[in-house]
């Protein structure tokens, strides 16, 4: 098994504070990072991974000085020694994201002024706030190219600002399970999330640290976010109707049914690991991530006219919070700025959270599109 | 406009005790009603008009001893003289179920063991008690045949529950919009708004009468039942990603876009006019009905064999709470008894709450199927 460490870089000097999105700055700005296998010679050689929202940057192996029985990386399938992102031929690197809880800076972190936690008194941070803090990760390693940038859901979208912002260090990227943009719909839920969060009264205006956490609140916001990580017929296949430990109903408010169990389980496992500003702050990123918006002056897909990458777009057929007629989209901008796009839709019913569930398909996708990458650059 | 009165009917006497399916009972049970039109001389004119989730006895007209300015009923559009339901024609009938918290009887109500609103110890009620409650107005009434029962959502499964319990009352059945049974999908929205209300700490175990409302909690599930009688096309077109009374993003937590304002909006609105309780027992009771299961004692559609109604089953292209393909299982379920089944899915992008929506076509279905039992029982 690969053993890996986590660790931490923390922008010094002129470039101490980042200037954001909102035109505030934050700083000192720390990112958490993991790498697996080495940097060869030519430097070339480097793949980034984007994780979703509640993610980290411990996408493979386990940790150098951890248990022996601990888990591995959320993408463990996918990432190591002959894997689908093979990390004796890539360099791979992951980045916990700007405004989490897993090592980078966010909500609660110290603020350098006060001593205390942010709380609300963190920036707002975009997706593209996001990129910019990985970007400063790969200055120090000093990587100049990727190979490829992959992510799945929010970390689709961190693929998708990286070919904007610095579409000149990539060769390739692959978004799965992603938009352009989010519809109404995905900002109603984590509208809803926001909302169960900020109702709970633990959570007294973000100002919960070192108190008494909104965990109840969190729950529930996990629980709207499982619902929609899941599909109609993923949900019927795992749990149908069936009861939860009972051969009748209980004629009480308890779990009836095993979906019930199932949500709460979730809802405070969550609630244990995850920090409830940090859904705040990164569910409001993804709502505002618009890379179709040609109105204002933010970076758009149309950034693109110029440059040159390999696209992979892949998206899964009972998705319904970025459906496939999202990707499709994404395929149709991307094609418009002159971009290479291979798109594939898997066929699967186990909804959006399908990326992180091993999948030969999936595995077989992506090796072989990074490996035509690797043929194509060595011919020119 | 026509012109209703709200009545009020309870049982008393040897009947003052209702016998629930929990094995519970429950008494004295009232039950808020309205009519329209007249019951003619042979008694055989009623269509009792079963509602949704959160809907009342007020299906049409306005009350004789309100303002001129009141709104109408919640299926104004269909219900009333020459309209869809033809009030001129037929007698109808529409009952607050049990459970609710708009005249009938609820957790709200006041126990009379103790003086006090139930709260918690209301008993669970299910779809049959609900039915069961209003059998005994239309007694009352002296109606002893329904020309037809018609409803959507949690009121077609009350339409279903009605032609398992009383087949031979029935002449012609509508359910609209609705299922035998819920998905895990439809539990686990359910659950998670139970969830919601239970976190806010003003619901205080049931026990907030005359204390703080449950407000927040209340509003959070509303927002997610609002999710769920919408699509997500509804949404793109009457939202899509248009802010609110702004043009650029706020980088705070205030509502930037109108799809959460919208949401916001329904919820603290249904906070004021609702009762969190009765969400709970009312959602508790739709996650229980199960008319496909055939492993215990409890009814089921086989229980129709036998009996011969008309049925007129009715989906909604973008209906994703209850979807067409569990109408098409309905209607399989229904024929394999031998009813008599038409079927139609209505293409229309606005989601489940389509059937509150005036459209021409379902007007004109309702209308001639009613119709055309009129006809059929005069040639026998």
């Amino acid at each position: 098994m690969l053993r890996v460490t986590k660790e931490y870089f923390t922008c010094s000097g002129d470039e101490e504070k980042q200037l954001l999105d909102s035109g505030l700055s934050l700083g000192p700005v720390t990112v958490a990072y993991e790498t697996c296998g080495s940097l060869n010679e030519a430097g070339d050689n480097a793949i980034l991974i984007c994780h979703a929202f509640s993610g980290d940057s411990h996408v493979a192996g386990i940790y150098e000085d951890g248990p022996d029985d601990q888990p591995p990386g959320w993408w463990d399938c996918m990432v190591g020694p002959g894997k689908g992102i093979d990390t004796e031929r890539y360099f791979v690197i992951c980045c916990n994201i700007l405004g989490s809880c897993m090592g980078s800076t966010g909500p609660s972190s110290t603020n350098p002024e006060t001593g205390k936690p942010y709380g609300l008194d963190f920036p707002m941070v975009t997706i593209g706030d996001m990129v910019n803090a990985q970007k400063k990760v790969l200055d120090h390693l000093g990587i100049n190219k990727l190979h490829s940038v992959i992510g799945g859901s929010v970390g689709g979208m961190q693929v998708l600002e990286w070919c904007v912002r610095y579409p000149q260090m990539l060769r390739s990227a692959i978004p799965i399970a992603t938009t352009m943009r989010h519809s109404a719909l995905a900002i109603a839920f984590n509208e809803v999330a926001r909302q169960a969060i900020m109702a709970d009264p633990n959570w007294n205006k973000g100002d919960y640290y070192n108190k008494n956490d909104p965990d109840l609140g969190l729950a529930v916001a996990r629980m709207i976010g499982h619902i929609t990580y899941l599909s109609d017929e993923a949900m019927r296949r795992k749990f149908g109707r069936n009861l939860q430990d009972k051969e009748d109903f209980s004629f009480n408010f308890d779990a009836d049914f095993q979906v019930e169990s199932y949500l709460h389980y979730q809802g405070i496992k969550f609630a244990k690991r995850f920090d409830a500003n940090s859904v705040l702050y990164i569910t409001k990123a993804a709502d505002y991530f618009d890379l179709a918006d040609t109105t204002n002056t933010r970076e758009s897909l149309q950034d693109l006219a110029g440059s040159h990458s390999k696209f992979l777009v892949i998206s899964y057929s009972s998705d319904w919070l970025y459906p496939t007629y999202q990707a499709k989209e994404l395929v149709q901008a991307l094609k418009r700025t002159g971009q290479d796009v291979s798109f594939c839709e898997i066929e699967a019913d186990c909804g959006h959270d399908a990326f992180l569930i091993p999948d030969d398909r999936l595995t077989k996708l992506i090796r072989g599109f990074l490996n035509g990458i690797s043929t194509s650059q060595t011919a020119i």
